[in-house]
């Protein structure tokens, strides 16, 4: 069984993305599916993304993976744009796709409704996706609940396609939806999200991250008074660091009272250090080895492609392109 | 200068086509031209073709132009598909392409008019042919008057990627509205064309051929009276293939009566033989030796494709896809 997870090199990571991830490590892991990870650089252009900054935000997710755990000898970490093979076959399967089966896709639909000028590449963003999928015969595709359609999508033009040919050419994917996916709240309270501006970043230097968990938004409860640990924002991102008897322990000295926010703060602080801290130091001993970083990239990546090779040459011969001559 | 010329492998040419290509070969020789000829075998997917029809169809369409007399030491003759950074292209280009420009696509405002059930892959044409065109840098695309708006589509996708990198990136394509193109007559009379059934295939069985020419349309003007040879199809035909002199004298037949349209056919059918048994015995040879010619289109191909990576890898590395492992 294979499983596949994108992700879009659009900005740093936050512990949201690192949750989010290490769930998946681990699922993938305990099932023993083979996981192919891609750094989805491709999806990113419809957004003119600035060059370099792509370029960077793409080493950076690079790193952050490796840093994570994730064991490139087990598991296959590529980059989208190294496997052109991928665009090749969202061209060829695009013919037995209906115009409406994209202008049915919410993104498309959202931007229409806000009259947004809209280029061909975002419209095609569901093709490519479904081809990101399709490509590598994945059976199991882990997404958010907002990310179904795109699961549905790539069902939906794999089984035309089946059927046009007479042929099980397509693995008809399916959908995971984690059940118990804890919500990261962000430091705001809402879920942690780049676009909320809300994200304490594991990675960024020691100022920036102090900065960013200092700044968690609370209420103005004075310091003596008990407080209620669950409507509480650093203390419900505290829980995701520790043990259940370390958070008793806070939630205990909340509802106690004379203990600020301050004080959890710092503690929190240094559980996110010595959670992180070793994570950290490997990220940071990758950084200065990118020969080596380049290379598991460029070595997933043609893994990557020689299993993406096999699936277009049988495509393109099911279709009648003349591939004999390869 | 390059120019270059692309033909979709949807059935077997007519002597139409003959002279169309023909022309070509010689205004890109006489002008000393770089010809890149392709056939078109991905533009035939949206109107799915049956796969061991279309693959025929490609093999027909290269030993047809070998026996023409294309050069593949002169000029590039390759398969569109296996190029496969042309689709790689067309996506990349697609982000800087807005929906209306190929919303405005005559091909699909056509069957948007008719309300067909469009597939994403027609509406994605234009796109393509762009990047057939801005792939290899051509300066130059012969196309007839009704084609003019596929050349402005990729100069302004062009132009478009220029200005938003402020780099020339790709080149901005000419188009080339040959004005001597004499129409070549159907059966009928008109334009002749596969859709409108009133082809002659000069590489079709002596027997087919006849029964083509045999079948020209002509009146009733009884054998003996005069008749006019500029409104009769046949000698309209017979022009294409002798020399004034020759055709003069049918003229004169035609003008003196007691000469009859079964005389002219017979005359014309042992000219189209003259004209064309070289070709049609140079591509017997080639048809029994497929190793030599997949082996040509195998090379033109590899030749494109060297071109093609390169633009591929400006163009990546302009846009900021981590291009640089390479």
């Amino acid at each position: 069984m294979r499983a596949l997870s994108g992700i879009k090199p659009t900005g740093t990571l936050h512990i949201g993305n690192y949750f989010g991830a290490a769930k998946q490590f681990e699922m993938f892991q305990q099932k023993n599916y083979e996981g192919f990870y891609f750094i989805a650089d491709y999806h990113t252009l419809n957004a003119y993304p600035e060059p370099a900054k792509l370029t960077e935000n793409t080493w950076n997710i690079v790193l952050d993976y490796l840093a994570f755990g994730l064991d490139p000898h087990k598991s296959v970490l590529f980059l989208q744009s190294q496997v052109p093979e991928v665009v090749e076959l969202a061209f060829i399967l695009g013919n037995y796709t209906p115009m409406g089966l994209l202008q049915r896709a919410h993104s498309y639909k959202d931007k229409t409704a806000k009259n947004e000028l809209i280029n061909v590449g975002l419209f095609y963003y569901p093709l490519l996706m479904s081809a990101d999928i399709l490509l590598y015969k994945s059976n199991i595709v882990p997404v958010g609940k907002d990310q179904k359609q795109h699961v549905e999508i790539a069902r939906d033009i794999a089984e035309k396609f089946n059927m046009h040919y007479q042929k099980d050419v397509f693995v008809i994917p399916e959908p995971y939806i984690p059940e118990d996916v804890a919500i990261v709240p962000g430091t705001d309270g809402q879920k942690m999200s780049k676009s909320y501006g809300n994200t304490i970043e594991m990675f960024a230097d020691d100022s920036v991250l102090k900065k960013q968990i200092m700044g968690i938004v609370t209420d103005s409860t004075p310091l003596e008074e008990p407080k209620d640990p669950d409507t509480n924002n650093v203390y419900n991102i505290y829980k995701l660091f520790v043990d259940k008897a370390r958070s008793a322990e806070m939630a205990a000295k909340f509802r106690a009272g004379g203990y600020g926010y301050g004080h959890a703060k710092k503690e929190l602080l240094e559980a996110v250090h010595a959670f992180f801290d070793p994570m950290r130091k490997r990220r940071t001993e990758l950084a200065q080895n990118m020969d080596h970083v380049e290379k598991v990239l460029r070595e997933g990546s043609e893994k990557a492609r020689s299993v993406a090779i096999e699936t277009v040459k049988e495509v393109k011969k099911t279709v009648g392109l003349a591939g004999n001559i390869y």
